[in-house]
């Protein structure tokens, strides 16, 4: 590794966790002003942002979704609110540790480090995970933090293929030399944590499948089109977007999408591009407005002759979630998708990415794909 | 990487290769069989192992879970036959492409290969891919031979981490070099595919949950303790079933395995250790029956002092499985186990191992596993 990489890594570790100081300094500041509010007798509160769909707007200059300004006292002497009062000081307080610690740990180890047990009581501050995941949400509202930022990982899903470096907690890791493995993504992927290094690669292509990212992996696709190949296996989990969103804002990749022809996979790319209505606070860092959708769309149907054997019946929950989609404001203004949406119901059927390789194993690799890229043939 | 090792694995590479001719050519055989019987009028037939429990055993000797040798005739011409033996005779010709080609897909990527649809007619040869995978495990019977050797890949799980080396179609990969990542376990894990060098571990260590995996890899559990670690996340797949067994048959390594204290955890265990019921033709190249269980045990929760709000009350399905699983032949006659069984219904409770790090954060890795491994507390 090159002296000025190190360097440079250093400092973003550095940041890291000046970035930790400063969060676990809020949390303390919290927890203070609680303390001296209790001593004076006082009904003291913490302010957190409403996580409902009143609560979430489309920035159409930012062109994603993002959460509104409103709050909701969450107050200890309150029959409705103390549990959640004292379930929120709990997981602050095991939160603050973590941070010192700096130790990750998972959201189920985490549930269980709060599940607390109140002292001469039978009662748990928490009884099941449920309970406790909105509850580090909330947290992260209160002070505008990431889960990520706080030490807290969820299970992973996604897997990367390419010409790229990426130096994950020290180890240097060449994502074009991984074989049929490829880089399992981590929950976290925040700076400090996992950098990029010498990055040879033209654009980022995402796919829905597992199985689609393994054909390109083996046709070597990611080589022969200087790109980096990530999926997130269907839903991707949230240090999928934010690596995706890293690579595409910190090296200026261009952002493509491929997913199933269903309602489905054009929701998938949708959470990509704009994020999600769930997680509206975690779009700043994760969406990627730039990102176009290659298809698999209904005129490549016809274009590309797909057999009716590879057609699947649009069953009723397809349709319900058309209708559904095509009011959401991030679609509802753009012509081509909503055109998309019409020819999917005339079509009545859905076409899967897998059943591409029925038209030949390098069908996607070789002829699909590229010509797309090639014309420039995609949705924004 | 030395010369020898180079040969070494260009040799097993040569040995897969000829094994797939040789898979290949049974398929040829046996298509070439069925069409002299259909030109001579005859009824063409192929043989296939029955998967079902009553054709399955414990084969003490070696300790396995095994497939008996019932076989069931599937005949052309018998109405209630002949669209399963078409379905089998395209299945074994996509099969045999694939393993001309020398190509890997996955398992919805083979039933869209196969489904078909017959000249003429709007049949589909498979209407949906719950067909297709049996007869894919048919064909395995039918030859002998793993899904796997003939280019078939299912959606893939398991992490390892650990002072081990993999090369993976050519790529060699430090495993104990790959952050908090890890290495992806392929679905694929045959020889010549994924190859071992330079193993410096002493055993393996099998955790049940992801989350406990990155918590151990984080500590560097592996590099204090010599160890190699590896989850299936939950139930493993075939190819960490098989890559597990690998290691341990080929390098020797010791295997300890580290499950949730309820009934799910020690049948995992009973999984890697034994093989699985309905993979019974899937154990002899993926069983390890020296496999030790370390816990979490009921007597392990008095000793480490678990505190009460870490535990989860049995519920009907826990208690339903415990008497399922006592009268296994694997076992009901293993008197350390059956008193486990009866120990946990009488704690009335469960503990999953995320709990243990409510004990701290380093209790795992620092005290639990090295006390249970030094003193070799572990049933069989």
């Amino acid at each position: 590794m090159a002296k000025q990489e190190d360097q440079e890594r250093a400092s973003q570790e550095k940041i890291r966790i000046a970035r930790s100081k400063e969060i676990a300094d809020k949390l303390v500041e919290i927890g203070n002003r609680i303390i001296r509010e209790l001593e004076k007798y006082e009904n003291p509160a913490v302010s957190i942002p409403v996580r409902s769909l009143s609560n979430v707007y489309y920035d159409e200059k930012a062109r994603l979704i993002r959460q509104g300004n409103n709050k909701s006292d969450r107050t200890y002497f309150n029959v409705a609110q103390s549990k959640s009062f004292m379930q929120t000081m709990l997981m602050a307080s095991k939160l603050r540790d973590l941070l010192e610690q700096g130790s990750t740990v998972g959201l189920r180890q985490l549930f269980y480090m709060c599940r607390g047990g109140i002292p001469g009581t039978n009662e748990n501050t928490f009884d099941e995970q449920e309970e406790s995941d909105p509850i580090v949400e909330d947290v992260e509202g209160m002070l505008d933090a990431l889960r990520e930022e706080m030490n807290v990982y969820a299970d992973r899903k996604g897997i990367l293929c390419g010409d790229l470096k990426i130096v994950d907690h020290g180890d240097e890791i060449d994502c074009s030399k991984l074989g049929s493995s490829g880089y399992g993504i981590p929950s976290i992927v925040e700076k400090g944590r996992v950098d990029f290094v010498d990055c040879k690669a033209d654009y980022i292509l995402i796919v829905e499948k597992a199985q689609t990212w393994s054909r390109l992996n083996e046709d070597k696709f990611w080589k022969k089109n200087k790109c980096l190949i990530l999926t997130g296996k269907g839903q991707p989990a949230r240090g999928d977007r934010r690596l995706a969103a890293r690579l595409h804002k910190e090296l200026d990749l261009p952002v493509y999408v491929f997913t199933d022809m269903d309602i489905w996979g054009y929701y998938i790319y949708s959470v990509y591009k704009q994020g999600s209505i769930n997680l509206a606070h975690f779009s700043e860092k994760s969406a990627m407005p730039d990102a176009k959708f290659l298809g698999f769309m209904t005129r490549d149907v016809k274009k590309y002759d797909i057999p009716k054997n590879y057609w699947i019946p649009l069953d009723n929950e397809d349709h319900k979630r058309v209708k559904e989609i095509s009011n959401y404001e991030w679609f509802k203004n753009k012509k081509e998708w909503l055109t998309e949406f019409k020819s999917l119901l005339d079509f009545k059927n859905k076409v899967e990415q897998d059943a591409l390789v029925g038209k030949g194993i390098e069908f996607m690799a070789k002829k699909y794909l590229p010509e797309k890229i090639e014309s420039k043939d995609w949705f924004d």
